[in-house]
C-alpha cells in the first residue's frame, strides 16, 4: 500500500491545545486563547435563532448546494449565484482548488510566510512551490510576478497576509494582475476582509469582472464568529466555479452551518460593531507595544504580529504558564509571536502577562 | 487556467430537490423523501441537548483531533485511538484516501453497480477503475481478485451494497482477504453496518488486527440520524490512519458534529430502536412488494432496491406527483427504484403511492 510518493513525508499536523487541558496540566484557573483569530465577541444572537431553528432536521443531509445560503451571499456581494462555492472553511476551498488545478511538476507562487495550507495542499498534488520573500511583511507583488513562467498555474496572495497582518493595496493589486498572465490563477485570500478599515484596501468584487482569472476567498469564521461551524466561500468567474465544483464532495457544508451563515451573513451591525472594536483593539495593542519598545507589524486583521526579542517559542511557554495562549514559530520571524486581538479585558491580560515574561514591568513597592 | 486533464469532463453532481421546493413546484401539501437512506427516528433525544451545550462555543475552532470524540468511539469499537481518523461524513474519508494513495495510472477496483463516490474520487486522481460486475445484486470477490495486477492500489466493497442492500459474509470476506496481495488496500464501506441483522455479516474490527491492509468506513449519518452534522470515520491500522491524516484539512468536523456524535455513540438503545424498527420495516415492504408481484433484492441497510418493471425515471416522476421522492437511475438496473424504509406510516403512503402508479391497485367502487 503505497501512498503517492509526495505524501509520506509531510509535516505531521500539530494541533494547538485546548483551553481545558491547559487549564488541568498548569494548573491554571483562567486560561484566555489569543491563538486562533476567533471573534472574541462570539457571533450574531441571530445565529443562535437559525441553529435552534433546524435542530428538528438533524437527520436529513444538508442542500448539497447550499441554495439559500447562495442567494444570500450573491445579494449581499452582488455576484451571480454561479459564481460562488462554499467549502468546510475556506482552507477546503484552497484544497479543493489544489486537488483541481495543481499536478506534479507545475508551480505555484506564494510568499515565503504566510498561510500554510497553500503549501501543504500544494504538496499534497506534487506542485513545485515558489516562495517569494515578503519586504517588510508585506507581499512582494513584483518579485512574485517575476517568478511565472509556462508552469506556473496559481499565485496565491494573503490579504491581509497571516501572520503578518499586512495589506497589498488596490492600486498595487491592480498593477499586479494587470501583468499577471491568463494562464494563471490568483486566488486572494481575503479572510479577514471585513476587519480592513484601510481605505486603500482592494475591493475586490468589482475587479472578478476585469480580470477572469482571480478568485476570492472569504469566511465565516473570522469577524462572522462561527470558526466552529466550518463555512468559507471563493467567488470567482462561473467556468472557475464549475472546474472547482467538480471536485467538491456534494455535502461538504452542514444544515446548521448554512442556516448560521444566512443569519450572520444578514446581521451587518454586529460585523460593524466587531470591526470597530478590533480597530480599538489594534490601537490600544500597537500603543502599548511602543510603550514597551517592541516593533510590530502594521496589523489589519484581527492580530498583529510583534517582535519579541527572544526566540518566540520560549515567550510562547512563558505566557502559556501566565494563561495566554498565543502563537509562535514562525521560520521567517523566529522573534516574533503572533497575537490575536481580543476583548479589551483580554488585551489587558495580554499586555501585563507579557511585560512580565519580557520583564519590563516597573518595579512595584510591595506594601 | 488549465485543470488536471481528468476534471473538465467529469459528471456534474445533480443534487435532488429539497421537500419543500417538490412542494411548491408540485403543488402538493405533503411530500415525503425516501431518497437519501436518512432516519426517519431522527436522532437521540441526547444528541440536541449535547448541542445545546455547544451554542456558546461557535466562535471557536473545532478540535483538529477531536480528541473526546475519538476516545469515546475508541472505547466503543476496541481499537486504539490512532487508528481512527473522522471525516465531513465518510464520503470525504474516501475522497482522503483516493488523494493519498491514488495516482495517474493506478488502478482501483469496484463493483458496476455500488456507491459513485469510490469512481468520481478515482476518476479526479486520474486512476483507472475497474468495474466488477455485480451478481445477483451482489459483490462478486473472486472476480474482483481477479482483475488485481501489480498497478491495483484500492478494491472497494460496500457491504451492504448501496444502492442493491447486499451484503457478503465474513466467510466470503476473510476468504477474500487472504487471497489479496498486500500492496492492495481493501475498503470496506459500513455505512448501514448497524442496521445489518443478519448473522453471516462480518464483525469487522478484530478483522483489523488480521488484515492490516484493510480499512473500515462507517458514518453518523445513517442509524445515527445526524446526517445534517457530517460526521463518518474510518479505522485501519495506525500507519495507514497516518498516512490519510496527511491529507485532511484540519478542521474538518464541526464542534457540533463532534459533540452530537459523542453523545449519539453514547444512546446505544436508540439505536437498538431503531434497528429493531427498520427491520420490521423491510419486513413489511418486501411482503407489499411480494404481494405486488414485484421483485426485491434481499435488504440489509435501511433501503431496498425492487424492480417496478417500467422505465425507474418515469416511475420516479410518478411517484414524485403523488409526493413520494425515491432514487432512480441506476445504469445496471434501469427499471429497479431504490426506496428508504421509512416509518410505518411512510412505508404505507409510497406503497399506496407505487400501486397507483403502477396501475396495481384494486379497482375500487366509488360510493
Amino acid at each position: 500500500m503505497q501512498p503517492k510518493p509526495q505524501i509520506g513525508n509531510l509535516p505531521v499536523y500539530q494541533p494547538g491545545k485546548p483551553i481545558e487541558e491547559v487549564k488541568r496540566e498548569l494548573g491554571l484557573d483562567q486560561v484566555i486563547k489569543l491563538a486562533s483569530n476567533e471573534n472574541p465577541y462570539g457571533s450574531s444572537p441571530a445565529v443562535k435563532e437559525a441553529i435552534q431553528a433546524e435542530l428538528s432536521s438533524l437527520s436529513l443531509y444538508p442542500d448539497g448546494s447550499a441554495v439559500e445560503l447562495t442567494r444570500a451571499l450573491a445579494r449581499h456581494t452582488g455576484v451571480q449565484e454561479d459564481q460562488i462555492i462554499f467549502g468546510c472553511g475556506s482552507d477546503e476551498i484552497i484544497a479543493l482548488i489544489a486537488r483541481a488545478f495543481l499536478m506534479s511538476g507545475d508551480e505555484n507562487i506564494m510568499a515565503d510566510q504566510t498561510f500554510s495550507v497553500y503549501r501543504s495542499n500544494a504538496d499534497i498534488e506534487g506542485a513545485v512551490s515558489v516562495e517569494v520573500p515578503l519586504v517588510d511583511g508585506t507581499h512582494d507583488l513584483s518579485a512574485m510576478l517575476s517568478h511565472v513562467n509556462d508552469r506556473t498555474k496559481i499565485i496565491w496572495v494573503c490579504n491581509p497576509n497571516n501572520p503578518t497582518g499586512t495589506i497589498v493595496s488596490e492600486e498595487e493589486l491592480t498593477a499586479f494582475l494587470d501583468r499577471v498572465p491568463g494562464h494563471v490563477m490568483v486566488v486572494l485570500d481575503e479572510a479577514y476582509y471585513e476587519y480592513v478599515t484601510d481605505s486603500s484596501y482592494p475591493s475586490s468584487i468589482p475587479l472578478l469582472s476585469r480580470y477572469s482569472n482571480l478568485v476570492v476567498l472569504r469566511t465565516f469564521s473570522k469577524i462572522y464568529g462561527i470558526a466552529s461551524l466550518r463555512v468559507g466561500y471563493g467567488i470567482a468567474q462561473p467556468e472557475i466555479i464549475r472546474l472547482i465544483n467538480q471536485v467538491r464532495e456534494p455535502f461538504n457544508t452542514s444544515r446548521i452551518g448554512q442556516a448560521a451563515a444566512v443569519a450572520a451573513l444578514d446581521d451587518q451591525a454586529f460585523v460593524k460593531e466587531c470591526r470597530t472594536k478590533n480597530a480599538a483593539g489594534i490601537e490600544y495593542l500597537q500603543k502599548e507595544f511602543k510603550r514597551l519598545g517592541l516593533a510590530a507589524f502594521p496589523a489589519h486583521g484581527n492580530f498583529i504580529l510583534v517582535d519579541v526579542g527572544l526566540p518566540s517559542k520560549e515567550v510562547f511557554q512563558s505566557l502559556l504558564h501566565k494563561g495566554v495562549i498565543v502563537r509562535a514559530g514562525f521560520e521567517k520571524y523566529p522573534t516574533c509571536i503572533r497575537v490575536t486581538v481580543g476583548s479589551q479585558s483580554q488585551n489587558e491580560i495580554f499586555i501585563s502577562a507579557l511585560e512580565q515574561v519580557l520583564g519590563l514591568e516597573k518595579a512595584q513597592v510591595q506594601p
